[in-house]
């Protein structure tokens, strides 16, 4: 019959009960020796926890959640690599929720999260969301968050970005300097911190080299691929038929491949094409793409060192750190000038340096 | 005897018993310092709750799981947004565990969803998976288990696929009209389903056609992308390099075109290239590649119909149903003849249909 409790391995210990407790829940709060010492008593006096007061104790779940707005998206694949390798270490699940770019899934997957499934929680906003009440209450709940790509500069949590406000800068100058003078942005939506930035490089980059910002050449795309084809195509039949494309996300720089197969249109010849993208084909297509590339996984390992960091800590209330990863500028044949068209198997690659505004 | 209840706990503490019964379940409605009160008390007067009555209180989770081998990948990612919009609409959550490819991390997931976290499992196998017993203790946790693409013959389940033998002959029969005499096939882990009737499609396909099946050009590669790049380009060096290639997967065509490009062997004059894919840059690779193309949305979109479906009728022991969706050949320029090469705009598309042996 087991008698021992917790009360008898404290005064056998000489510690107060509340520290045996949590020593024997492996809190952070009791030094390793101490903590080994309990266990070890615990061990030899054939210790056994209440298991009902134990699960009241509630243990971690060793979970963390990603919630990304898509899955069909190279960025977010890498990234999910980089975060299921840190976690991987810690010896931590993830999963993954998504949001499909809706701002009511969002705040579903917030809700459920509060739950106390996961311990910690890594997010990249969707392209709806506005309010963020449901970000504050999952840390209210005491579960971590730490933003990643598409961050809410509203909250108070660690921010993990690429250098987008500069990379638009260089696409768009990388343009101009291909020859572009009528350069179009294809944006996803404006609520978000990664078009915003995007869109102040491209519009700085056009005042930086005196090139008027033409509204008609701003693009606002959605998620629906057919309304997107369909705006672009538009944009290319216009009077104001852009020569250079600066796409903020790779689907949309797909989009403008197809259409100008379908209208007749030669890249680079008669339009230009640079695009934020880690798509894996990217130096396969024809003609090659001319990609911003951000270090994607690079970035899931960070947020995810970052949240680890919190947990291990206990830290609820977190400072508000902000790393940012630089993208690379990967040239290639789509913003080739005509004169001197190179090789594909050529490309010159820079980490995108901060422009001299 | 244990004769305290929720009613004399609740008296106790002046709470009313649903927030007691909350508080005891740890839910997030109830402060903290309201459940510290509750458990302490329990704690001290000896509370044992009811676990037939708790049982019988539980609600579902109205989440599903999907549990595949990897995200960075066109197929899973259109499969996900099919079992998503079926999901969707039955008011579910999708949660979406990987495993990359190891048996280890199947094995944990299944056993964290052991716990009931979610209320049926839609699962394509690890490549390494050969021990199934994980999969058998879900189902007799009561947990519904759908496989799609890679599925378990040892396991009564429901299975939705695609017609991977013949998919598999008519890729071969298809490089063998075009020209090829010497084919490879690049496989993943014959453990699998699809790789097995995938290269009985490949075998029988030279067989039909007189060709012999030569075991140095089938290529066995894993999940290391370094070591699947070394094989195929040692492959291409060889004395016994292909003029046909038949990818099981789109990431070893993906590999074919990098080693194609490097050492200068040109698609489709030199080596034709036809692979089972969903990328979506296929048409705009260069050249264009000739895929086998699975209805990945609709076969996700089944997968979890079918599991909706004992979800709602309580199934446990489900019957071992089978759906087989038509995967497409579309034909483009990587398997054009060398007399008539294809414009890259027009491409025959059209549904494998059962071959003539």
């Amino acid at each position: 019959m087991n008698t021992v409790n917790l009360k008898q391995l404290a005064k056998e210990l000489n510690l107060s009960v509340s520290t045996v407790s949590r020593a024997l829940r492996d809190s952070w709060e009791i030094s390793t020796p101490t903590k080994q010492r309990v266990f070890d008593l615990a061990k030899k006096m054939n210790f056994q926890p209440n298991p009902y007061a134990s699960s009241l104790r509630k243990h971690r779940s060793r979970t963390i959640a990603v919630v990304i707005p898509e899955v069909a998206n190279n960025f977010f694949a890498l990234a999910i690599k980089g975060i299921e390798t840190v976690a991987r270490e810690k010896g931590y699940h993830v999963l993954i929720y998504l949001t499909n770019e809706e701002a009511a899934e969002e705040v579903a997957v917030a809700s459920n999260l509060q739950s106390g499934r996961v311990d910690g929680v890594i997010l990249s906003l969707s392209g709806e969301t506005q309010d963020t009440r449901h970000l504050l209450e999952l840390q209210q709940r005491n579960i971590p968050l730490v933003f990643f790509d598409r961050v809410c500069e509203g909250i108070t949590a660690p921010k993990v970005t690429t250098n987008d406000y500069e990379s638009g800068f260089i696409a768009t100058e990388h343009l101009i300097k291909a020859g572009c003078s009528r350069i179009a942005h294809l944006t996803i939506s404006m609520g978000l911190s990664i078009s915003h930035k995007r869109k102040n490089g491209y519009t700085d980059g056009l005042r930086r080299y005196d090139q008027p910002f033409d509204q008609d050449l701003m693009i606002h795309c959605s998620s629906d691929e057919k309304e997107n084809y369909r705006m672009i195509r538009e944009l290319f039949l216009s009077e104001k038929r852009p020569d250079g494309v600066f796409a903020s996300v790779e689907k949309l720089a797909v989009l403008v491949y197809h259409v100008c197969r379908e209208l007749g249109l030669e890249i680079p010849r008669d339009v230009k094409v640079i695009s934020f993208s880690n798509l894996v084909t990217a130096s396969l297509l024809n003609p090659s793409m001319t990609t911003i590339a951000q270090p994607a996984y690079e970035m899931g390992k960070e947020a995810a060192t970052i949240l680890f960091r919190r947990l291990e800590k206990k830290y609820i209330v977190v400072p508000d750190d902000r790393v940012m990863l630089p993208a690379r500028l990967e040239v290639r044949d789509s913003t080739a000038a005509p004169a001197q068209k190179p090789s594909p198997a050529i490309h010159r690659s820079e980490t995108c340096p901060q422009p001299v505004l």
